[in-house]
């Protein structure tokens, strides 16, 4: 993988880069939608490459327990059993181990957590998570971390970050081959030291690009920014900066002027399956009466499967009626507008003007809050 | 409308035909999805069009409890309410009312029933119904029926086969406008000679084109096709038949050679949905264990979404994890197995070897029945 910054933004720590894959050019900043189970929830894989995506995130604790790992490598890799002709990404499972496993054990060698599935114990260490995601043979993968909870302790903070330090370590080591970059995980929660120690000493031993974990779990917004904002300052330039789990459009937005190049989130279609559309005025709840009888497009100028053949009141009448179609034109349009959300975003920073998105962005969420 | 018959076949009543309406011409035999709620199922109008198939067809009784008439009728009717640019047939919601409906009372005028949404009380006349189907403006609409159930005692049947001939003369009275063609339903259970009196009488009072209803109720399948040949015994031949709810592949080919134009049923979407899998091999159920790693589609040279980009295993996979997504891919390949075999039995008529595709359906349903 190689990563080239193709334009420093002159208002901001925002840039323009290109990520270099073994399967394709991924334009930065990049928003990649959630394939946990190795798909889009609703979505094809065909549905999604003709929206314009150029890369998708999918995770080893969910594929570890089903499929399994061994039904994605015969397959030839996630990219193959997926039908993904993209970019892929995985995540380490380190999370997903934290907030959905029952957890039995963490020591210093790995952890141990239940089976949600058939209840039976699975022992995960880093060596394991590289190990797997060496198999599932994502174009990025991650490194095994403890994603502490919020509110942590500091003492609790400390003990982890340094353990998802010497984790870092060791899945270094074990990374295998050199097509799959191997990025590492900053972690500190709301700590200024720990998320400094966290970053330095990660760069320290060095990764193909970042990621900024331990954000958006309970902490407020502020300490969201200040935390990002304190891993950011420790991390080299020249390498893509990944914040993991973020976010909204106005995050996105704010988080790219701090210098972040990519974006993962289940907003877009978590949203959309319970009926919360984007549009550029603002939020629709397509479950709301006045829609019965609304013969707009979800949004004007949208060039959706949902918005270039069907009107709000068809799409309120699928959804009210439970319909599994209305889950997918949802998705698409939700996920279409954060293609172009990033596409606004390059252009607004090429251009200068990613003040003016920001702006935007924050007047729709205003009026969404009220 | 207009119906020519092009082809008539050596060996059988079979013949294939063109069915010209406003929204296009319909090779025939036709099967038409069920999109009884202004859906197909888990599919998109996009979807359904990319298939090749050419008509659909709705319900009013499931329309008028949602999303109402008034809301199809102010979006210009159900074609452009669905975005579907092809062809559309509505029931007359006649079978709903009997079947799905908590049916309060069955007069002259019509019935009444409670709406299963929000416990209402509606009343619905042939006159209603037609009203209605003029509203939705579908190219092929229903006469209001009564479908008797199975079993029915002979004088229940008779009585129902005469106040729907009363309800037929209302219906083609009560029908508005030029562009609509409107078809005489024959019922009369799998009685004999009220099959030939309805029949007989519904072709007395003239309509576009004669549906066969009451078949696939219950009744055993030489029931079903003794029942079916007495009601074509006295259809006109230049006017096209219609088997209201059928159905397997091999049922479609048995009536085809019948005299059978057209079909509906909901088993190619519905099996999809529980995992039911046609191929011209016969029946795969994706659920079976034997799918996990077997990365062939689901059937050799299918060119259907689902075949073009993904493997048994993963659609395995996705069956398993209860996404939407696979619902959406199986359906998509069952009616594309569909559109081909009404291709080849169109062909086959064309060609004089109906009895080969017979003979092939017949081999794989008793493989399939083993």
């Amino acid at each position: 993988m190689a990563f080239q910054i193709l334009h420093d933004d002159y208002n901001s720590d925002a840039r323009t880069g290109l990520l270099s894959t073994a399967h394709g050019d991924i334009a930065t900043p990049v928003f990649m939608p959630c394939a946990s189970r190795a798909v889009v929830r609703a979505c094809s894989s065909q549905q999604l490459a003709a929206l314009g995506l150029q890369m998708l995130i999918s995770n080893t604790y969910h594929l570890l327990l089903r499929p399994g790992p061994d039904v994605i490598a015969r397959a030839g890799g996630l990219h193959k059993f997926m039908g993904w002709p993209g970019v892929l990404a995985t995540d380490s499972g380190g999370y997903q181990v934290f907030s959905l496993g029952k957890l039995a054990e963490i020591t210093e060698g790995g952890v141990r957590f239940r089976n949600e599935m058939d209840g039976s114990e699975i022992f995960l260490s880093p060596e394991d998570s590289i190990h797997l995601q060496n198999q599932l043979s994502a174009d990025l993968i991650m490194c095994f971390d403890e994603c502490a909870p919020y509110p942590c302790g500091y003492e609790y903070a400390r003990d982890s970050v340094e353990m998802t330090l010497r984790w870092a370590q060791r899945c270094r080591q074990a990374h295998q081959g050199d097509t799959q970059a191997l990025f590492g995980i900053v972690q500190g929660s709301v700590y200024d030291d720990l998320r400094e120690r966290s970053a330095r000493e990660t760069v320290a031993i060095g990764f193909d690009g970042y990621s900024i974990g331990g954000l958006s779990v309970g902490e407020s917004r502020q300490e969201m920014f200040a935390a990002l904002d304190t891993s950011l300052t420790y991390l080299p330039a020249d390498k893509p900066r990944y914040a993991m789990g973020l976010g909204t459009p106005l995050d996105i937005v704010q988080c790219v002027r701090r210098g972040v190049d990519m974006f993962d989130c289940v907003l877009p279609t978590r949203n959309a399956r319970h009926g919360s559309v984007l549009t550029w005025d603002g939020v629709i709840k397509i479950n709301n009466a006045q829609y019965r009888q609304d013969y707009r497009p979800l949004a004007e100028g949208c060039d959706c499967p949902a918005c270039r053949q069907h009107s709000r009141a068809y799409l309120h009448h699928l959804f009210r009626i439970n319909e599994a179609a209305a889950w997918t034109l949802l998705s698409l349009h939700n996920l279409r507008f954060y293609v172009r959300l990033m596409e606004r975003v390059r252009e607004g920073i090429a251009a200068g003007e990613l003040n003016d998105l920001e702006r935007q962005l924050c007047a729709w969420t205003q009026r969404d809050e009220q």
